[in-house]
């Protein structure tokens, strides 16, 4: 079983892992020389090769690079794929990809996927073992994709202990600006505000302690993986931070009014997060 | 040597657990019943007593109330205060209860303190020992208490592996302000943003992963401890909430003109977090 990997970074390289422990001989390909050969010499993938050179005898192609280069890629490589290949992405965002190849004959063997996983790290030193399982694994669009493509991601999928679930691109797209998109806005946003007053106060973080690193975490994240995924998001992702400004707005005149019990009701309300992550997550 | 522990919370309880550890009889008081038998059966502290009996002895009375009960309570205690007796309380507030007892005799034998540790959780379940090793113990306004009641916190706190600091109370308060009470805050607004959209569509959370659950953690926490400390330190509160929105509102502006240049430049100095959080935390 031959397998290619393109983008060899955080969610590349640790599918990369997955799929040598599944017993797939991994050829890597990453346009960065360095991430490359970090790749290979952390043993995330066998060997090395060109785009071109990757794809012979691979039984499955795996596109996990940022998604403006994806965008890019994608309907290049349907272009080039054999018959009997299947070809998978593993992108935060969908539709733009979807609807970018949603002519293209070959378009039956690509199964539009997203892995509901990652940390705030990137890169091939970044990747981990692991990072899949017990997770969800996004199919969308998945009638336009051949049965046999949609079955052989299902079986690897279930290997890799993922629960597959399915969405129409848009709707995926959506879902994320709301529970993740928004989450790396927001944490971006607190950290700049911290930072800016700390040009005129040094010691600012001093006092910091765990509930504002656990706020600020995700804005370690990466630009060249999010600034593509917001542009990609942008409609859904300016819809939700809009009603997250509603939010603290509210959360807002109710301080200037001193106002205790709407402040209270607020929280009582925001309280009921527990239902959600003290269960699933 | 004997103490006396004023409200048996998270923070309360934690302290306890360390008093008794370092030899201390610790009474506990607080004004729920339950709470009170709770930390009992827990083990928090040895017996339980009403406020006055409680402070029969004591050398040592921590206060860890809420911080509008703190306010009320904190005068009233240094008026039952006998000589020698150190009063402290732990509360995330300092401005208002330094000014309510600006001017009280007794002033010298108290220390206004706050530990920068904490969780989401609250109540005598919460508390754990080790909450507060390793973290910053905040002095405000040192050079009002007495030489021997700074001199025997200290040695406590050393005793307890903090590091003690000394802040002026508004200078804390305006800290706090931006380190940890507007992580409050934006995690408060994002739960509530999703929990809004949950009522048109249920399966909104199906996707949240780690970075959500990370961003919104603090969204559990109890309003009748927020609430407090929102209104006490509300001036400064609004003024970081407004920098925060600003902030929020430049990525927006970058979004919605597609700028992908400007967008870079936001996250990248974002990014400049890692400086703080990869280290210290």
């Amino acid at each position: 079983m031959k397998a290619t990997v393109i983008g060899l970074g955080l969610i590349g390289g640790s599918i990369a892992l997955e799929l040598k422990v599944l017993g797939y001989t991994v050829c890597g390909v990453d346009a960065k020389d360095a991430h490359a050969h970090m790749a290979l010499d952390r043993g995330l993938v066998h060997k090395l090769a060109s785009l071109e050179a990757s794809l012979q005898d691979a039984e499955l192609i795996v596109l996990a690079t940022p998604v403006d280069a994806s965008l890019k890629l994608l309907p290049q490589l349907l272009d080039m794929l054999s018959e009997n290949q299947v070809l998978i992405d593993l992108c935060s965002t969908k539709g733009s990809l979807c609807s970018a190849v949603e002519r293209h004959a070959r378009r039956p063997q690509y199964v539009a996927c997203h892995p509901m996983a990652g940390t705030e790290h990137s890169g091939p030193a970044a990747a981990v073992q692991g990072l899949f399982r017990d997770r969800f694994m996004v199919i969308c669009e998945r009638e336009r994709s051949s049965g046999f493509a949609v079955a052989y991601v299902e079986a690897l999928f279930a290997k890799m202990e993922m629960r597959t679930v399915y969405y129409e691109a848009d709707e995926h797209d959506m879902h994320a600006a709301f529970v993740s998109h928004i989450s790396h806005v927001s944490s971006f946003a607190l950290a700049l505000t911290v930072l800016d007053k700390e040009e005129s106060d040094k010691a600012i973080f001093q006092l910091a302690a765990g509930g504002f690193t656990s706020t600020v975490r995700l804005a370690k994240s990466a630009p060249h993986t999010w600034v593509p995924i917001f542009r990609q998001n942008r409609n859904h992702l300016l819809e939700v931070m809009d009603a997250h400004m509603q939010k603290l707005v509210q959360f807002r005149d109710a301080l200037e009014r001193d106002d205790a019990e709407r402040l209270e009701s607020l929280m009582q309300r925001a309280n009921e997060i527990k239902r959600i992550i003290d269960v699933a997550l």
